[in-house]
C-alpha cells in the first residue's frame, strides 16, 4: 500500500516527482472517453520507468498462445488490446540537448488529474545543461468529440535565452509489453507530413483494423503565434516535424497540438484520412481553449448525473471520484460493440477484453446514472454474442443451443485458455442472465425480455441443464468440476454459488417463459420455431432439476458450503498470514493456494448478495461470518461484495474497512498492480459499495429502498440516482435522510422500511435510524 | 490403428512406400545408441511430408514458456530435446535432377529396421528423369563406439548412363518443429571442409553444449575407389563437399559415409575437434565392414540377453522384439547422467526428459536383463538429483529439507509447466521412493540403502508429511489437490493411489532408517547430522500419519475410491463411447474429459500393481472390474498394468489382450500419434506385460516366482533373466515349464507356488497348471 498521492476533492495529484512509482502514476493519471485513452505519460522523451500506452476501444490483436501442452477446445489466441498510436509526444531539444526528465534534474514537480474538468496537468520544474525552464502541459481525450485529443505544451526558460527545438510527432511505431513473441502488432498503412500536419495509418495484423492518425500544431511564443519552417520527418509508422525557436528568458514557448483518431470500424476504410482531414480541421478551427470549455461543460454534465459527495472525509471523497470519473472515461454506452474491459485505457493487461465483471459490478452503476439505454446496449452486447456463445459450447461438447458465454471476449469467442477458467469458472454465465433479470427490474422493461432477453436465458437454462449429472450416490443432481468465483480453487464439485446460479437460472426462465407467452404468444412461439425449443420437454428437465439440486452443506454449522470437501481443509483465519506474505498470489506457489482456506474473492457471499431476498439477515451473518475471516481480498472485485453484506447486517464498521480499501484499491495500491493499470470494473463495485452498502439503497419487491448509515467521521454524503424515469437525489446527514424528486411525477419509496411517496419536484426528509446488526 | 507394417520375426518392414506415413515410419525405423540416435529419414533430399531429426542424449533447451497467466512457482522453461546435426545426408543430383523421392516414380519400396543386427536398410527403384535407378543405403548407430555412425549408400542407374553428383554433408543448421518461438537453437563455432572430410562444431544457445560433428566419406564405383575431385562447401553450420561420377548403365556407385559426433559432455571442449579427428579416423580406418560387423556382434550379445522369443505368433514375436530392441537402443546405462526419455532418439515430443516413467515401467527390464550396475545407475541419478528435488519442494513452500522429484526433468529442475500436472501429480515422488525398494529387493544390493537411498527416502517421506493436513471433518489426515496417474482427472482430494504410496514410503523409511541404524550406525548418524533429521520428532509424525491416514472407500461395492466424490460422476462404460470419438482425448474438450469417469491410464490399479503383496486376488479382481471397463487406456503406459494384474487374478483373455495392445501400439499406430515418435518408456511395461503378465514373473517374499500361461495361438514361449547373480533361461510349452539355471550357483524358485532347487548349470521342468480366475 502506498500514500504519495495526495489528498484532495476532486483532483488526483502527485506532488514530487516519483520515478519508482511513475507506471502507478502513469495508470492513475489516465485519460479516456469511451472510445480512446492514453495513460499519464509525458510529452516528452522519458528514458526512464514507463510504460507507454494508447488504446482504442475494440481494437485488439489475438496474439497467438502457445503453452507446453494443448487441450482440446482451447481457444487458440488470448486478445491483446493494442497499444496504438502514440499522437501526445513532443520531443524537446534545448541549445542540443534532448529534453529528459529521467537526466534533468528536478525542481519541482506536479502531475494533476483533473477530474472535475476531465484533462491532466503537469508543472515541472527543472535545470538542464542550458539552465532552468518551466514545462506547463495540459491534455484531455474529448469526451464530445471522441475522435479528438489536444495537448498544450508549454516551456519556458527561467534564468537563460536559447534555443529550442520542438518536434511534435505520431507514433505508431509502437509495441506490448505483453506481447507473446516480441513482434509489433502494426503494419505500416500510409504516412504524409507537411509543415505542421500529419498523417499516419496503420493496419493491425490478422484483425486488419484500420487507423489513421493525423496532428496538426501551433507553435506559439509569448501565446503570439510564432513564425516557424518546420522541417518534416518520417520513418516507418511515425511522421513528425521539428523547428527551432529562440526563446529568450521569461519567454514562454508553447505548442498546440491537435490529434484526430479514426478507425475502420466507424468510418469507410478507403476514405480513413480523408475523415482524419475533416475531424482534425474542426478540431484545430475550433482551438484548444474552446475544445477545452467543451471538455469541461460535458464533464460539469456527467457529475450532475453521477456525482457523489462526501462531506468531511477528503479522502473518501477523493476516492469515491476517481471511481466515478473512469468509469466514465471507459464506457459511455454509445456504441453497442463495445464494453467495459477491466483495464479500460489504463493498461495492457487482461486483454481489454469483457468478462463477467461488466454484469456483476459494472451495470448497476449506469442502470442508476444513465439513460437506461446505456444499460440496454450492455445488455445488447451479449444477446448479439449469442451464437458465439452456442458455438462455444458445441466446442465442449454441449448441444441442442445450449450456450456457454466466454470467460474474456472481444467478438463473443472465448480468448482466454486456462482450462480452470476457461472450461470451469462457468458461473459467469448466471451472470449474464441475472443481469437480464437486473435490467428489467431496475427499469421496468419488460419489451426486453421479449426481443432479447428470453432468448438468452433459455440458451443459458439449457446449458445449465446439460452440465448437471445425476449422482448415483447423492440422489440429487451434482454440477462437477467448476471453479467459482474464488479463483483459488480450481476443478472443484458442486460449487453452492455455481449450483444456485444454475437454479436460479432456470426458474428465472420458467418464469420468463410464462409472461412472454401470456403476453406475446406470436413472438413466443417465433422464438420457439427459431430455437427448436421443445418447450415440455426442456423445461420438464429444469424443473426437476430445480427440485433435485445438490448443495453442500454443514449442519453443525448451519452453513453451506462453498464447495464439496471444504470442510477438509484447515480452516484458518486470513490473520493468521504473515503480513510480508500478502498478497499470497504473489507469495506462495498455486499449489498451497489451492490446498488452503483461504477465498481470493466472495463466492457463496457473492450468490447471497446477488440473492439477497433468499436469504434473512441471520443467515447471511452466519455466512458472513464463517467466510469473510478467511477471504483474503486478493480479487479488487471483493471489498465491495462484503461491503454491501456487511452493511446489510448492521456491521457497520466492517462496511466501511470495505468500503475504504475498495475505494482507494487503486489510489492507494493496496495489491501492488496498479501499475499494470487500473481496476476499472472493480469500480463499479466501488459505487455498489456506496449507494448499496453504506447507502443501503435496495429494491425491496420492485420498490425502491433505502436504508443508509453514516460512517463515524462523514458530516454528511450525497448522490443522485435514476429509477424507473425518476431522478432522486439523496443527502444523507448525520440525523436526517432528505430525498429530492427532481422529476415531474411523484414516486414511493422505502425508508428505513417505512413508505414515503414525494410528489413531482419535491422532497422528503426522514429522521436517522441505527442499522442494527445481525 | 494402421496395419502397414510387414509381420516378421526380425524385421520391421514398410514395403511399398507409404508417403502419408512417412513421419510414422520414420519413427519406427529409428536408429539408437544410448548415446545419440536418429529417426529413419532418408540420406537423400526428401521435399514430401518428413521430420528430420538427430538427437544427442541429454542435450537439450531450455525453451522459454509463455502463456497468458503465469502462476507462482511456474517453471521458467520446457526444456526441449533438440534436434541436432544431420549427419546421415547425402544428396544425389542425377544428370542436373535433385534426386527426390517425392517427385520421383517410385517403382519399388522397401525400407526395414533390422532389429537383429541394429541396422536400418532401404532399397528403392525409381524412374527419374535419366532414367531408372536402384538405391541400396544401410546405416547404423554404432553401439560398441557410441560416437560412430555409418552409412553405405549406393545407387545405380538401371537403364541409363549419365553423370551422377554426390554431395555428402553435415548440417548443424536444423530447427525444433516444437520450438516455441521458431528459432534456431544452435549457434555456430566453426566449419571446416577439406575434400572428403569435413566438421562442424556449433553451440547451443542458452545450455551452451558444445558439438563437433565430423563426415569422412569415401566414393566406391563397383566397389572399387573412385578416382574423384570434390568441391568443398561451407555454409552457416553447414559443411558438404560434391564430386561428379560418370555412371555407366548397370555399374553402381556408392558413398560410405562415417560421422564421429562429440560433445562437450565427454571431452574437454577445447579439443572437442581433435577429438572427432580421432573417433572418425579410427571409424575410417576399420571401414564400414567391419563397423557393421562389430554392430551385428554387439547386438548378438543383448539379444542374448534380452530376447524373447515367441513361437506359433509372428506378430507378437516383432512386437515384443520391437520394444526390446528400442529400449535397448536408447538406454545403455553407461552414464549415470542419463536416463530415458518417453520417445528415446525418435522424435521432439516430451522434450526427452525424465519422467517417473523410468522408475514405474522401464527399471524392471534393466533389473532382469543387465548388469544391475546398469539399473543402479538410474537410481544414482536421482540422487544426483536430491538437492534439486529439496528445492523444488522449497519452491512451492515445503522446508526442512523435503524433496519434490520433479515431473520432468533435464537436471533436476522442473521443466514443465502446468500446475495439475507440476505441482500435483506428485505420486512420482512416490515411484522414486519405490524404485530403491524394487531394486534392492530384486538384486539384494541392500548398502544402496546406506550410500544413497535412505537419504533420498527421508526427504521423501518429509515432503508427503507436510503434504497431508488433519481433517477437522474427517479426523483423518488427508491429501488435497492432487494429480493420481490417471490424469483425466486433475485437482482431486484424496487420490487413494497418493495417499497409499505416501503411507507406504514413510512405513518403508521407516524399516530403511532400522535397517541402516542397526547395521551401519556411523553412517546413520552422519547422514541424521547431514540433513538435519529429528529422528523421534519426524518418525512420531510418520507414524501418527501412517496410522491415521484416509482413504477414500465405498463399503456397497467394497473398493476403494479412486478419489473423493467419484461415486457421483456418470459411472458408465468405455464401451458407451462411440468409436469415432476414440481417442477422446483428441475428440472430446478437456472440460468433458475431467467431468467423465473415463480412465486415462492405471490408477488405483496401478497401485495394486506396485503393491501386489498387501491385496489378495479377489480384492484384485473387485477393483480390476469396477475400474477397468471405465479405463480407457489413452496413455500407453496402462494396458500394461492391466495386462499384469488381469494375468493375476487368472482373466487370461484380458490378459492377452491388454500384452498385444501393448506389445504393438507403435507398430500398429494404435494411438495415433507414433508420427511424433514411439512410445519408449511404456516398452519397459510391454516387456513387464509379457514377463510379469503373462509370464507371472514375481517375487514371493524375496523368492523368484513363475506363474506362467501360454496364450492360445502361441506354440511356446521363452525368455532369460538374471536374479541375484542367476541367470535364468525360461521356456514355456503347452505342457511344461522348463527352466534352465545358466550359472554355476544353485537357484531355488517356486513354480506354481511349488519350490524347486535348480542345481548350477541344470534344468528343471514343471507341468503347466491352468491359472484360476479370481
Amino acid at each position: 500500500m502506498k500514500n504519495y498521492i495526495k489528498h484532495d476533492d476532486w483532483k488526483v495529484i502527485e506532488e514530487g516527482f516519483k520515478p519508482e512509482w511513475n507506471r502507478i502514476t502513469e495508470s492513475l493519471c489516465s485519460l479516456g472517453n469511451g472510445y480512446m485513452g492514453h495513460r499519464g505519460n509525458f510529452e516528452e522523451e522519458y528514458s526512464g520507468d514507463t510504460l507507454q500506452g494508447s488504446y482504442l476501444a475494440g481494437i485488439y490483436y489475438p496474439d497467438k498462445t502457445r503453452v507446453g501442452w494443448w487441450k482440446n477446445g482451447y481457444p487458440e489466441y488470448f486478445a491483446k488490446v493494442l497499444n496504438s498510436v502514440n499522437w501526445i509526444g513532443i520531443n524537446i531539444t534545448i541549445d542540443g540537448e534532448k529534453l529528459d526528465l529521467a537526466k534533468a534534474d528536478i525542481l519541482y514537480f506536479r502531475r494533476e488529474l483533473n477530474m472535475e474538468g476531465g484533462y491532466l496537468e503537469r508543472t515541472v520544474e527543472a535545470e538542464v545543461d542550458a539552465g532552468r525552464i518551466k514545462i506547463v502541459s495540459k491534455r484531455f481525450c474529448s469526451i464530445k468529440r471522441r475522435e479528438v485529443g489536444a495537448v498544450s505544451y508549454s516551456i519556458t526558460p527561467l534564468d537563460f535565452s536559447g534555443k529550442i527545438n520542438v518536434e511534435p510527432y505520431l507514433d505508431f511505431d509502437v509495441e506490448n509489453e505483453d506481447s507473446n513473441y516480441d513482434e509489433k502488432f502494426w503494419d505500416q498503412v500510409s504516412e504524409e507530413i507537411h509543415q505542421t500536419e500529419g498523417y499516419v495509418s496503420a493496419i493491425t495484423r490478422k484483425t486488419e483494423y484500420l487507423v489513421c492518425a493525423g496532428m496538426k500544431y501551433d507553435v506559439l511564443l509569448n501565446d503570439k503565434k510564432a513564425d516557424i519552417a518546420p522541417y518534416a520527418h518520417k520513418r516507418e509508422k511515425f511522421v513528425s516535424s521539428d523547428t527551432d525557436v529562440q526563446v529568450s528568458e521569461g519567454e514562454t514557448l508553447t505548442v498546440l497540438k491537435y490529434a484526430a483518431i479514426v478507425t475502420s470500424e466507424n468510418h469507410d476504410k478507403n476514405n480513413l484520412q480523408a475523415e482524419a482531414e475533416r475531424v482534425l480541421k474542426a478540431a484545430h478551427d475550433s482551438g484548444f481553449e474552446a475544445l477545452f470549455q467543451e471538455q469541461k461543460s460535458a464533464w460539469a454534465a456527467k457529475w450532475k448525473e453521477s456525482d457523489i459527495k462526501i462531506d468531511g472525509d477528503v479522502a473518501a471523497q477523493q476516492g469515491i471520484r476517481f471511481n466515478i470519473f473512469h468509469l466514465n472515461q471507459t464506457y459511455t454506452g454509445e456504441d453497442e460493440r463495445l464494453n467495459i474491459g477491466p483495464k479500460g485505457f489504463t493498461g495492457e493487461k487482461y486483454g481489454g477484453s469483457t468478462y463477467w465483471d461488466t454484469e456483476a459490478y459494472c451495470l448497476p452503476f449506469y442502470l442508476a446514472t444513465a439513460d437506461p439505454k446505456i444499460s440496454r446496449n450492455l445488455l445488447v452486447y451479449r444477446h448479439r454474442h449469442l451464437q458465439k456463445a452456442i458455438e462455444n459450447a458445441a466446442k465442449l461438447g454441449f448441444k441442442d443451443g445450449a450456450a456457454l458465454y466466454p470467460m474474456v471476449t472481444m467478438t463473443g469467442e472465448e480468448c482466454h485458455n486456462e482450462w480452470e477458467i476457461t472450461f470451469e469458472e462457468i458461473h459467469r454465465n448466471g451472470a449474464i442472465a441475472y443481469a437480464i433479470y437486473d435490467y428489467i427490474r431496475y427499469t421496468g422493461d419488460q419489451d426486453y425480455l421479449v426481443t432479447h432477453g428470453l432468448e438468452v436465458l433459455i440458451a443459458i437454462s439449457r446449458f445449465w441443464s446439460q452440465r448437471v449429472n445425476f449422482s448415483g450416490a447423492k440422489k440429487k443432481y451434482v454440477m462437477l468440476g467448476v471453479t467459482g468465483p474464488n479463483e483459488y480453487e480450481n476443478n472443484i464439485n458442486n460449487n453452492w454459488h455455481t449450483n444456485y446460479m444454475a437454479v436460479w437460472t432456470m426458474k428465472y426462465t420458467l418464469e420468463a417463459i410464462k409472461y412472454v407467452k401470456g403476453n406475446f404468444l406470436e413472438s413466443y412461439s417465433l422464438l420457439a420455431a427459431h430455437t427448436d425449443f421443445k418447450e415440455d420437454k426442456e423445461t420438464a428437465r429444469w424443473k426437476d432439476i430445480i427440485a433435485n439440486m445438490y448443495f453442500p452443506y454443514d449442519a453443525e454449522r448451519d452453513v453451506y458450503l462453498q464447495q464439496d470437501g471444504f470442510l477438509d481443509k484447515e480452516l484458518l483465519p486470513a490473520s493468521d498470514i504473515p503480513k510480508d506474505e500478502y498478497p499470497i498470489c504473489q507469495n506462495w506457489s498455486w499449489d498451497r493456494i489451492l490446498r488452503s482456506c483461504y477465498i481470493k474473492q466472495a463466492d457463496t457471499l457473492q450468490g447471497m448478495y446477488f440473492f439477497e431476498d433468499d436469504f434473512d439477515k441471520e443467515t447471511i451473518a452466519r455466512h458472513f461470518d464463517f467466510y469473510e475471516p478467511m477471504t483474503v481480498h486478493e480479487s479488487s472485485l471483493s471489498p465491495c461484495i462484503h461491503a454491501i453484506l456487511a452493511a446489510r447486517i448492521g456491521r457497520k464498521k466492517k462496511a466501511y474497512e470495505m468500503y475504504l480499501r475498495t475505494a482507494r484499491l487503486d489510489l492507494d495500491d493496496y495489491n501492488n498492480d496498479t501499475e499494470d493499470g487500473l481496476h476499472i470494473t472493480s469500480m463499479g463495485g466501488t459505487w455498489m459499495a456506496f449507494v448499496k452498502g453504506l447507502c443501503g439503497v435496495a429494491l425491496d419487491n420492485g420498490t425502491l429502498s433505502l436504508n443508509p448509515f453514516l460512517p463515524k467521521n462523514w458530516n454528511a454524503c450525497a448522490f443522485r440516482i435514476r429509477f424507473r424515469g425518476n431522478h432522486l437525489s439523496i443527502r444523507v446527514e448525520r440525523n436526517s435522510v432528505i430525498v429530492q424528486n427532481e422529476t415531474d411525477q411523484p414516486i414511493s419509496l422505502l425508508i428505513f422500511g417505512k413508505e414515503h411517496t414525494i410528489p413531482a419536484s419535491s422532497n422528503v426528509e426522514a429522521a436517522m435510524e441505527e442499522l442494527v446488526s445481525a
